[in-house]
């Protein structure tokens, strides 16, 4: 662990470093849900701390549409944003990595060093664009699969995630119950609401109307950097509770001294919308984020399972901890209730905690105490568990 | 009353026609809130049964943001589209025609007929733009003010309005309280919340995102279609409950058949707000819509009296009736609650209900019997006082 890393102190994971795995060359493609076929398909990835000789502490960590596999530490020693769950991973942290060997992984489809539609397509030598076939959260799951029998893992401790990373977790019960000891699902759904598809259009409709969107074919030119910074605004909207935005920006305007209330006085809010956008194109494939909400919009396990969630689950091996948030509006307690509900109904294990407070969606990925001894408790329970299984 | 005209049976006002006030020439001009001088100013009205002789039965309609003068009835007998609340004012409806005189006016900076954006501005003899001064809620009061008294009205029996509408009802309170006998405010706040303000900014970044806006610089050329159809959809996500899309929509396609799921596989609350944003380009002005919603986000009647709302209605003279619906979450019903307060400190009459809806923000538009009786009962006790005045 690097010194000079400003916050890495007790609990961080110090430097990290991406790596890459690749398979499915030709003839052995990744088959996709709907009959397509991608390869080579490269995932990236990180770990952080070690695989034990029993190979049963390895927890698979799944990231939400914006994420990455930098879920903890930082990349250099004056990097100073550590990854996106770093408040949860690393040396006596939820998920612990003094215990635990914990993987990161980003999603196929994504921008962040795995296979997506900005990643050059062999047929072609350019890049994918919309030639990239549909991804479903389900090929998520499946290309990850590969991942973690390249590790020579065998079973997974526990898959989990927030968000879409919640829907990843699920599927990976359903998909391979046998490899699965437990899930931690937080802020998910087995399906998103009419609303939540309708804040995706929305924020795909800002790409689209991008002129330097191009249809998808903007690689050799400018970004459609507006159009994606405003799906970033309106989504960010809905990561927020009203109650948290009120007590965070209220009324105010950005120059305190500001009074003259004309078209274009900036609010507090609205400065920090913009900010919001103009930071993801930095890091963001719009493509990408056209892809992703699309495998969000499309997850739907009671579908899937005739109708009936319960069918959903019913072949699952994992004991489950869900979690989901007072405020959180765009993926409502009520979802996860319905997931616990079909688990229960199918005998399993579950814990659930419905957890107030004031932050909304955004909660899974802010430090909360609950957040941490629930994923804790429950990971050191399932931990022991296994270890006398063995 | 027209018998061609489909639903014009009981209740309908019949084939309406717009009416045209023009004030404010130099050197007389409206002056604004910011010290702008506005002139000449017209406003576009429309009225609906007759004034009595007391001149004791007027009613002011105020329109919401993508409101207009047409409140009820027909522009002609083959006319479709009756006006925006003509649920609610017919002979026998809740401002029934048949008693009161109801006069509906378009606001200042819309483009329903009153100045606006797109109206000429006398220094140049081009579209005014972007060199529209800011208006303000107030502003749009003083100017109807105006008209009221142009029609030869003292006092109104009744100012009312959903949403911005509610707003201006408030305001008229507060401006004129001497020549406002009540007030029916429903769906409204004395101040929009910071997600408010964040919501109408996405809209406003789509149009500034459209090429075709050109700084406010579109009427020779292309208007900014995509960009307000944009802005119009995210709108309407907002006006909806997430029960109420859920119920109308759920998670069905627009073509029944399609199973495939792929980029532009299309769900029917997408085609939904693709439709409204569509039709809404057709009858709207992209600058009118921004400065629209820059009034809406600027209107603070907290602000304007030192923070405290109990200062603001003060001198109101006012009877109050004050309506919200349960899951309207862009005005919610605390915002209601707040004006109900505010009103009995200082012991004003305030009737207020929390009327449970699945419709959230749109249920003010939509025909109720709850609203119907509210609003009738309210309006026929203020008349039978009003006459008792008299």
């Amino acid at each position: 662990m690097n010194k000079n890393v400003k916050q890495a102190e007790k609990g961080s994971v110090g430097i990290v470093e991406i790596q890459y795995f690749t398979f499915g060359h030709a003839p052995d493609e990744l088959i996709l849900s709907n009959g397509d076929k991608l390869g080579p398909v490269t995932i990236a990835y990180e770990t952080y701390g070690t695989l034990n000789s029993e190979k049963n502490n390895a927890i698979l960590l799944n990231h939400a549409l914006s994420g990455s596999s930098h879920a903890a530490g930082y990349y250099s020693s004056t990097d100073k944003n550590p990854g996106w769950w770093d408040a949860y991973v690393g040396p006596g942290k939820a998920f612990d990595t003094d215990i635990y060997f914990v993987i990161c992984s980003n999603v196929i489809s994504g921008c962040s060093g795995s296979t997506g539609p900005s990643s050059i397509n062999p047929a072609t030598g350019k890049p994918y664009g919309l030639d990239f076939p549909m991804i479903t959260i389900s090929d998520m799951v499946n290309a990850q699969y590969h991942l973690i029998k390249h590790l020579g893992i065998d079973k997974l401790l526990a898959v989990s995630g927030g968000s879409m990373g919640g829907m990843q977790a699920l599927q990976w019960t359903i998909s391979y119950p046998e490899m699965v000891n437990s899930c931690i699902a937080i802020a998910t759904s087995a399906s998103l609401s009419a609303q939540g598809i309708a804040f995706n259009e929305v924020g795909r409709q800002a790409i689209f109307n991008d002129p330097s969107w191009n249809n998808g074919k903007y690689y050799d030119g400018e970004v459609p950097r507006a159009g994606l910074s405003l799906a970033r605004m309106i989504g960010h909207i809905t990561y927020l509770s009203e109650k948290h935005m009120h007590e965070k920006f209220g009324r105010n305007f950005q120059d305190s001294g500001a009074k003259v209330k004309n078209l274009s006085s900036e609010y507090s809010v609205e400065s920090y919308l913009r900010h919001q956008g103009i930071k993801f194109v930095e890091r963001f494939d719009a493509n990408s984020y056209i892809y992703i909400t699309r495998a969000i919009d499309h997850f739907d396990l009671k579908e899937d399972y005739g109708g009936n969630l319960t069918f959903a689950f019913e072949n699952v091996e994992a004991n489950f901890l869900v979690m989901s948030f007072t405020t959180d509006w765009l993926y409502p307690s009520d979802n996860s209730r319905e997931i616990v509900r079909a688990l229960r109904v199918n005998g399993k294990n579950v814990n659930y905690t419905d957890i107030v407070t004031d932050n909304g969606h955004d909660a899974f990925l802010l430090p909360s105490d609950v957040i941490e001894k629930n994923i804790s408790n429950f990971l050191r329970s399932e931990f022991r568990k296994s270890i006398k299984q063995v």
